[in-house]
């Protein structure tokens, strides 16, 4: 009888774009440490150098990747002295890229770290290492050994996950029945991802169906519909929505919602019950 | 001895971009449920919404994708009550989308549709489903199951394929000796991919080599020749030919044809024997 | 006993750009003929038509691939005479594309030619073979065939590797304490490759932390440091560093250099020491 061992999956998030062959060169180191692997591109479309951002995309999408090993890199401080890690998190995955915060929500929403090792001299990595590419030298060859079954242990120096840097992501706050939500990015629709869930918005008395007065940084106003997708608005029509993360963004039916409104990454948007006749 | 099963393949085609994660979470979910298939991405850069570019795209590409699950994503009016559909076609393959028109010239292209089953409440789908994911919440899922193995019977409740929504691709007319042809899109190297054939060009008694007039929707006139391919002309200068889908194309010798022109998708130019002496 | 074959990989190139379906049919094709392939996207982003940035990206890649079949298509006089081919090199990776130059610095790096085979009429290529998709119809089913073991005496008519058309790329030039480098590209990160190497800038006296001039086309001059990495100067200065492929670059830190300085491919740029006091 033949036992299939079944494919370990190495997942991979980058701030590499996807018109240089950066992306492509992870592919290869891998492929040629555990070809068996299966690769799978979460996205490399991380607006550059923006560990916040990547941090959000990591710890909304790892529930629906197998478990396995998976890369991030969003690395302004490369080649500096910040530490190069792999993580062991309870619920079985493991992390693999920079300790600049980038790995820590998805760290906690995995149950917090079990095994944290430095890899910045690992055994495994390519030599001579580059300053400036450490996907290449450093991430990929450890995620491709670690997925090809070698032991963690194996991969550097121990050290105690307290030392990782943190990362807190932005939240909405509320005073005065107004929830005031910071702009967390835009996605390629042109729809506006919030840091506030529904609750915030149920906290100032409103619930699906129900009109908001949007307040801009400018100062500006507009007027949308608490709904629950796009079809729910008219064509052109502004809607907030749960997005498939469940957290809020804000859309525009056919349209797209950042470009009509003007906002952008880092914004702070203030919303509140629609006082219109 | 061993028998190995060959992969099944799941092609993807979405209008999702690729900056977001949207795409790297359907491989995700599928890698969950059928780590073996072999996935394609097809496209990811259909025009967001629009459902005429990405049926274009996928009955001129299915011809040269291996028969299997065919997902394709193009869906302004998810949440809404279209149907989320998969049909298996005469010719073997299963398509599996939203109910919009997406699917249908690929449908007839692939002989017609034997089985329609409508799975928005497939047993399939992943809980809670999101108002706006459908990708990752119903189509991965369910072409995932399909390619492991598990039967169309199953995903969904049967109804009559005479009840999909049909679309029909936008065609050249031909009247007094000139051809009227719609633009269907524009490529990444600004060709202008036009929604007519050879035919078209034949009955006005245009041959290959033969001198054309372009009659812009300005009502502006550009002179090319009709050829066989982008070298046949001078640097700088337009061609109509056949392109690699058996279409007609405007495109300029090492330009981009589609910023010369000033042309964008929906246009209507006209074709006609060049008069110039 | 059971014994697994080890997949071939096949690596792409190309300037196909991730917007339109080319890529995707490539992967389709390649299926069809070789299921058990792994395909690596090495990338899709070259400039449009620049052969020269494809050659640089496939010799400066190539190192980090597994040994396997490469196909590489910038193709811009594609259906013209110019030979398609499929080179056998002295380190055993077999190179497919068009003969104009774009594979012959990565046939040099990798050891020279041992067998040159032109396939524009193979006996494996699509027919009807297409007047401008040679990817599709000639270079990848040629791949996928010797991918899945055939010979490469079978691909197509032998010919002599000293026919091949060469490519020499642009490399800097030192006069008068002076390093005269040409820009050969961006990087998505706004950073500049330039066709220079550590000894050019050794050769002017110039070292790690030492202090440079630059002047640009304009005649306008930037100060910057010869640096390891990004984080070694402060937020928005400029760094002349050596990039993962040993070859000189420009960055900001934090920042865009291309933008900052107004620079693009082709440009020639002056380094010499810095005079500031």
């Amino acid at each position: 009888m033949s036992v299939t061992r079944r494919r370990t999956v190495i997942t991979l998030l980058t701030d590499y774009g996807v018109v240089d062959e950066f992306v492509g060169v992870l592919h290869g180191v891998i492929a040629g440490i555990c070809p068996d692997a299966a690769v799978i591109d979460l996205s490399h479309g991380v607006p550059p150098q923006d560990i916040r951002a990547g941090a959000a995309v990591l710890v909304h999408s790892l529930p629906y990747m197998p478990v396995g090993v998976h890369v991030a890199v969003v690395d302004p401080t490369v080649g500096s002295d910040r530490r190069a890690v792999a993580l062991r998190l309870a619920d079985g995955r493991i992390l693999v890229g920079p300790d600049n915060g980038l790995l820590w929500p998805a760290a906690v929403a995995g149950g917090g770290v079990e095994q944290a090792v430095e890899i910045s001299a690992s055994p495994w990595r390519l030599e001579p290492v580059s300053a400036t590419f450490h996907g290449r030298d450093i991430f990929a060859p450890v995620a491709a050994r670690l997925a090809s079954g070698d032991s963690l242990d194996m991969a550097g120096e121990a050290f105690n996950p307290d030392q990782l840097v943190q990362l807190e992501a932005p939240r909405a706050s509320t005073e005065h029945g107004v929830v005031l939500a910071p702009v967390i990015g835009v996605d390629g629709f042109g729809n506006v991802q919030l840091g506030a869930v529904h609750e915030d918005i149920e906290s100032i008395g409103l619930g699906l169906g129900d009109r908001i007065e949007l307040t801009l940084e400018s100062g500006e106003t507009r007027v949308g519909t608490y709904a629950l997708t796009f079809s729910d608005v008219s064509g052109g029509e502004l809607l907030l929505f749960e997005d498939s993360t469940m957290q809020l963004a804000l859309a525009v039916n056919r349209g797209r919602a950042a470009d009509h409104l003007g906002v952008r990454a880092g914004d702070r948007l203030r919303i509140s019950v629609c006082r219109e006749l």
